[in-house]
């Protein structure tokens, strides 16, 4: 079964330091011993004339090269590979995410992966850094790494798009001004993904504010399907959970069926009316009324505040795991009777909630990466009344970037756009 | 088989900012619904008198809290849980690595986990911060974390302690000052263990230089196995993989037998001579003898300080992926005629290096967290007389610590210090 060991290929051909190649993906298969470009490939896209030197020690610096691999050493039991392009790949978030995905801890041991590290100019030497780590921690079902700044090639063949990049919100700034800034990026991203992607791409979209910037992407995306587009409220959820768990002295594994409802910002509505701790409801367990309904949705909201306090930079590593577990979540199937949370196009949604908005609902997924919306859940005036600031909120800031989605697929009312617009990003967030 | 939940224990005493309460670690187990101490227990350790009022709406600055688990909910097939202490647990490798292992990736996923992170007095918010997240993402085989500046008390109970932590060169300082420096503190840890881990307590060391402080622990822990204690080249053995398969232009899957021989230092020996690749002799695969004698060993060498200067920083994901590596090597069987590296105390090797030093070395394991130097590996000429240098490096580290290893139950001559120790700690390692 052994296969003689391929040729090395490396084109050595020069490119411009603002263009990235994309992979190449082809596959010259069932020919024993053929050469095989783009199965096994880790490419560094280096500015023109670094580590051309013949007497290069390194290996490392050369503008592409080939790792050909025989598929006689690929297990059969592994599914197809999948594409997955990440934003903001040379940040921190990034950083735990990436080695999660390589690892198969995310999408499976048995699911080869191809990563796609979209960075900016300014992050081009990071990025390679990342790629060679990973190349560094020979991770069996990474295949092939590829970097670049322009996402009309990071995102071609996506099977998933995971957008944590976002510009930060920079001295002076308006909400205003944020949504504007970042919506213009999701703009050019959204048509990327539509340029380029697969069709069934599904995209999490991590970058604040997550919802609004959901929802531009997903209106300049008509090819792909709309409900495949996500905004994070996993580690909003993630935290609720350990709040509840705390609250009520018992582990945190016991906490289930726990939904973040609408915007992820501070008008967030985390749901201790449904949520169970122990198979019982958690009101029954909890009994302590007030701490429900006035401490503990500002514990979750604070607490990225609090670490950053005292970490000195935001969460990057929860944060990376709350997003392994969402595409867990879609990936596997929900536990029979719990639900999870990711806020998704509210069209037709069984809540009462305005269509055309980003909204976090609870969910549940057959594993095949698709989801639905659970009906039924009780929504008493509390709930209701919360759920309506937010649902009014996500329209407010519709609103504001009306201009960005104004050729979009999905119809709705445009509330305009307030002059003073609440600050309600969440402490500890850009 | 749902059990009533338990009630929460708070125990608000003070503290002093210096000391860390031990974790209870006892259990009355087999009581229906009594309260269990210690079995699911996050503690934070804070300044006395931070958060303790009344109206503080986190519930994460408490002193100390239990959360109480009830048995039903652990599954039949987990193991006993381990104790894990990490120093150095508010840096950048521990930040990568904790979360790995709380996952359940490293030891397994029945594998229940307590983490005791070792940290200074200027890491303790950090530290903190590290807790509040590993908390936040509800990693079911995570039992307990403890946070602590004394090793003394972090260290208790420990199966597996892992010493990232060590002390920089600061400007100006010489090599020796560097062995001195950080000798001491590996004096006191091995004293720690000594006095308070399990006596099958597994080390690694990881804080450089590496060797040389695994060397100077063991010594202080008579109590303890000295076969349990290793310094890691798991990194420099995954790198030299990588550039094996890269000048082969195979996937790196397919390369084995890599074991790097001596210091983790300028002087280490990444043996092409033994490496395997799909199969067959490297040597055969990869014909270019310059670039396996001359460039090979260069490239592993030099890849930390390139990541440095790519990246911004030294490379903590790559690092923490082979930490997990190196466990999971001593905690599963080795495939059969394979083996791995790891710098070992040389007592008894079958390759005629002196006894008395920590010296990497091809082992392999059954599974059980023991291993055994694998003899019988083709040494030749190149190799021995490099192995040989690696050595002479090692007894020399050795002579400069002299005093630190003189009450060492390891008895073996002194090579004394060199006036003018070569700097070979490897570039982009402090």
């Amino acid at each position: 079964m052994t296969a003689r060991a391929t040729t090395t290929t490396r084109a050595r051909t020069t490119t411009t330091t603002t263009t990235t190649r994309a992979a190449i993906g082809r596959r010259r298969a069932r020919e024993p011993n053929a050469r095989r470009r783009g199965d096994a490939c880790v490419r560094y896209n280096t500015p023109a004339g670094v580590g051309r030197k013949a007497d290069d020690p390194l290996g490392v610096f050369r503008l592409e090269y080939d790792i050909s691999m025989d598929e006689a050493h690929r297990p059969k039991t592994w599914k197809p590979t999948v594409t997955v392009a990440v934003s903001g790949a040379a940040g921190q978030i990034s950083n735990h995410l990436l080695f999660k995905i390589a690892s198969g801890s995310v999408f499976g041991h048995d699911q080869p992966v191809v990563l796609r590290l979209l960075g900016s100019e300014r992050s081009r030497q990071a990025l390679e850094g990342v790629a060679m780590e990973l190349e560094d921690c020979l991770f069996p079902l990474l295949r092939e790494v590829d970097i670049g700044i322009d996402c009309r090639k990071v995102f071609a063949g996506a099977d998933w798009a995971l957008l944590i990049g976002a510009k930060p919100r920079g001295p002076g700034m308006e909400r205003g001004d944020l949504l504007e800034m970042n919506g213009a990026i999701f703009v050019d991203q959204g048509k990327a993904l539509n340029e380029v992607a697969k069709p069934t791409c599904k995209v999490i979209v991590v970058g604040n504010p997550c919802n609004t910037n959901a929802l531009i992407a997903l209106s300049h995306a008509p090819n792909l399907d709309p409900r495949n587009f996500h905004a994070l409220t996993k580690l909003d959820e993630n935290r609720a959970k350990c709040q509840l768990a705390l609250k009520a002295g018992v582990f945190y594994e016991t906490v289930s069926n726990v939904v973040i409802w609408g915007n992820h910002s501070t008008t967030q509505v985390p749901d201790f009316v449904n949520a169970k701790i122990d198979g019982k409801k958690a009101t029954e367990v909890i009994t302590d009324q007030d701490w429900l309904e006035n401490d503990f949705t500002p514990a979750i909201q604070t607490r990225g505040g609090l670490l950053i306090k005292k970490w000195g930079r935001s969460s990057a590593a929860s944060t990376a795991v709350s997003i392994a577990d969402h595409i867990r979540n879609l990936v596997n199937p929900t536990p029979e009777g719990d639900w999870f949370s990711t806020a998704v196009l509210s069209n037709g949604n069984p809540y009462g909630i305005q269509d055309g908005i980003v909204y976090s609902f609870p969910c549940r997924s057959k594993g095949d990466g698709s989801y639905e919306i659970v009906p039924g859940l009780e929504v008493n005036d509390w709930l209701r009344e919360r759920m309506k600031k937010s649902e009014e909120e996500l329209t407010s800031e519709k609103g504001c970037v009306g201009h960005l989605v104004g050729e979009a697929h999905v119809d709705v009312p445009d509330a305009g756009c307030p002059v003073d617009l609440e600050d309600t990003l969440l402490p500890g967030e850009m």
